[in-house]
């Protein structure tokens, strides 16, 4: 598959673009400017191994060329950086994001977080994209740290949202082709109101335990995924 | 320890009053009816087995005599449960509220949330209470069924926040006691305003997977409680 990472060259868009890579996909690193997208894709190479596909290139190159667009950019930047990309995505295509409302955005704690008027980022991602994207959102409380150690299985599982259970299921699968990740489905684009806030929250936790890497684990069920399988 | 159970005849109270009693702790549950409250007693010892001490009242008097006090109600009747006891409440008392401001309080659904005033539940309480009080908000996540079935295991962690660290302590060594549950440090009360909406979500997941008692487990460390121990 052909999977772009616009913000790829941040922490949490490079480790995502390594483990798609280590999967066997061609992942393409999305930037502001397109050399340092190259250079970003140069080094995720290095680290990945010499035949592994990662191309980069700017942030609208790679969503024009992608089957999944993930999206994983500070809440400063998103709407900005969704304006850039919307001519590329038509109706069809499925989008990933992995923003959270981080109170830093407006120079507050990282712990905080602040209110999207659309009531979530992604929803204010969907707000500016054309009708018809497949919109889903995850990743918000997976560990950039935990992404990177692409020697090292994970140990946490994605919560995604959105209200296309088949574009869910196409990014879930992904998901589930990195170690030890697994999705749950916590249901439509609205509970993102919730899930990305989780962010903040596990960086509270991060803090008082002078730790880099929590993360959630869903309990209740041996299998999750796909609700209907 | 003596532990009153506010609310302690709605389903997530009435767990926790049998794990509480089976730690061989005395359960107290309070109910707004005295009467009430001791027949819910008298039924969560014969669940318990005989020498569980476990007694029933109202609530205020239940918080008058305890150690600690759980609140569990529903969050349209909260602001009004907290005035009736916040006379037996001095400064010193512990008190850990559970209370998720879901939206079934003016109507909505489950997976929905309203925003609290003061910016969670549990700081609505602190307002009402005596500056003093040492409050504590938890068990937000934690399934009402695997609370009440007493002989199995939990399989979740309880994310606990609070200002006062000696407080959370004192709190978590209780939960500690419960087979299988964990607490961890979620930071100060402020972080309710989080830990409080993901009650709704997984209610979400409740409903996708058409389960009861999806939870979460923290991971990221082998070890939680007391971030300092």
């Amino acid at each position: 598959m052909d999977v772009a990472v616009v913000g790829g060259t941040g922490k949490e868009g490079f480790g995502l673009t390594l483990r798609l890579a280590r999967a066997g996909h061609h992942a393409i690193i999305g930037s502001r400017d397109a050399e340092r997208g190259a250079a970003s894709a140069a080094k995720a190479i290095e680290q990945v191994g010499g035949d592994a596909r990662i191309s980069g290139t700017s942030n609208a190159e790679a969503a024009s060329s992608a089957d999944v667009t993930f999206v994983t950019v500070p809440f400063e930047g998103q709407a900005e950086i969704y304006r850039s990309i919307k001519d590329v995505l038509g109706a069809g295509s499925i989008v990933c994001d992995a923003t959270s409302p981080l109170a830093t955005a407006v120079g507050g704690r990282a712990w905080h977080v602040v209110r999207p008027w659309h009531g979530s980022a992604a929803e204010q991602a969907a707000a500016i994209l054309a009708s018809g994207v497949r919109m889903t959102a995850g990743f918000h409380t997976i560990s950039a740290e935990a992404l990177q150690a692409i020697d090292e299985p994970m140990d946490s599982d994605v919560l995604l949202c959105g209200d296309d259970a088949d574009a869910k299921t196409i990014v879930g699968d992904l998901i589930d082709q990195i170690p030890n990740l697994r999705w749950v489905d916590a249901g439509l684009l609205s509970q993102a109101r919730i899930v990305e806030t989780m962010t903040a929250l596990l960086i509270s936790v991060n803090r008082g335990y002078k730790i880099r890497d929590s993360g959630f684990r869903i309990t209740g069920r041996d299998r999750w995924g796909n609700p209907k399988a």
